[in-house]
């Protein structure tokens, strides 16, 4: 069955982007620092072509949802835009002529335009009717494979509110931003509660796969809690 | 060398003790779901004076503190007070005659009280003077070996903000709590790093130990973006 995956690389105190994200800092101010174990990477830089850098155990998790992923969803700023609509003469994003994805992107945007084919098999298509419109175009597209979340927050955050989500991927940087765009603020479900999949230990980062799931029993007991402000007495 | 080490559950939104703590909840509403992976083992039922219970790969976690921790440091929550002062007839704490930690404590509170000593070699200081002043007796007291700070975060955060910590235990529980207290909130020092030191993968609970420093990079790194409003160029 098609998975909506999210995967993101978070600070301690749960940022996933720096504050003050622009064209000119696409990861926020420290957001840089959040990526340094993936950069790093051969793997990484050989996508990027860059040559050099080093293989350790990040390099699997980085190469696990190979093959697995059939479509991307994204949001504007990742894409490359900056704030309103995109002019005459838009520019084509980051990534360049052949962008690292080789898959069909969906780009989650309120300015409408044309679709972009690259080299390599990156398509960029733009959806202006919100994540369900996007999401329903990209399961279409992914072909019963997986669908892949990316990006700094703003449309995993809507994913995980709307309930979305089926895996999270948190590759957690020890580091404290301070400031920034937090993945789990109050509008994220309360008492909604993951099954944890499996752990990476690596070097700078560990990384931990959830599988979403809201247990009956965590809201009962939280409703319990609620309720009585009290908590049930241990069995 | 001595070290402060702060060892703490903590949820996936970096919530360390539910909302609307009180002395009938002093974890909090909610709190309970962060402690589950801990009160089903069968060491910690021991401790607890109860029977049963499971031995997986968090047992050795909560062991390996055993015999290196010479004193411990709580708030006046977690030893067992509400707000207020003591009153003439002050309750004992949560713990019973013979408390699980067989140790000097040292409780930081706004009210002064007599030092309480308790079977099995527990001790209750308590300390009126700020944490700075606890850690001093804590030390002196834990002869040499490490002090522990216990709690839902309150005294934690004064010693993160003060740069007192050197070690921080987290224990990551795969459960939004959406309200509470945030170990890691916007007066923790921004651009601190952690080093990761080690992580142990466990039914329900992901351990990861740090290291606090503040590396200079990393301080210069921010500096740097927020002086010029961009990243440095990749090398």
């Amino acid at each position: 069955m098609s998975k909506l995956v999210y995967s993101v690389s978070i600070s301690l105190d749960g940022i996933v982007a720096g504050p003050d994200q622009s064209v000119a800092n696409p990861l926020g101010v420290g957001g840089l620092l959040l990526h340094e174990w993936m950069r790093e990477l051969a793997v990484w830089r050989k996508g990027a072509a860059q040559e050099g850098g080093l293989t350790n155990a990040s390099t699997a998790v980085l190469e696990r949802n190979k093959g697995k992923v059939g479509a991307i969803i994204m949001g504007r700023n990742m894409f490359g835009g900056g704030p309103g609509p995109w002019g005459d003469d838009p520019w084509n994003g980051w990534w360049g002529e052949n962008p690292p994805w080789h898959l069909p992107v969906f780009v989650l945007t309120h300015y409408s335009r044309t679709r972009l084919d690259c080299e390599g098999g990156t398509s960029f298509e733009f959806v202006t009717d919100g994540i369900e419109a996007a999401l329903k175009l990209a399961r279409a597209a992914a072909n019963a494979k997986d669908v892949l979340v990316s990006g700094g927050g703003t449309v995993a955050k809507q994913c995980l509110a709307a309930g979305l989500l089926d895996e999270i991927e948190l590759h957690l940087v020890p580091v404290i931003l301070g400031a920034g765009v937090r993945l789990f603020d109050d509008k994220a479900p309360a008492a909604a509660r993951m099954e944890q999949v499996d752990v990476v230990e690596a070097p700078g980062v560990t990384h931990i796969r959830y599988r979403v799931r809201r247990l009956a029993a965590a809201a009962a007991l939280l409703s319990y809690c609620r309720a009585t402000n009290s908590m049930p007495t241990a069995s």
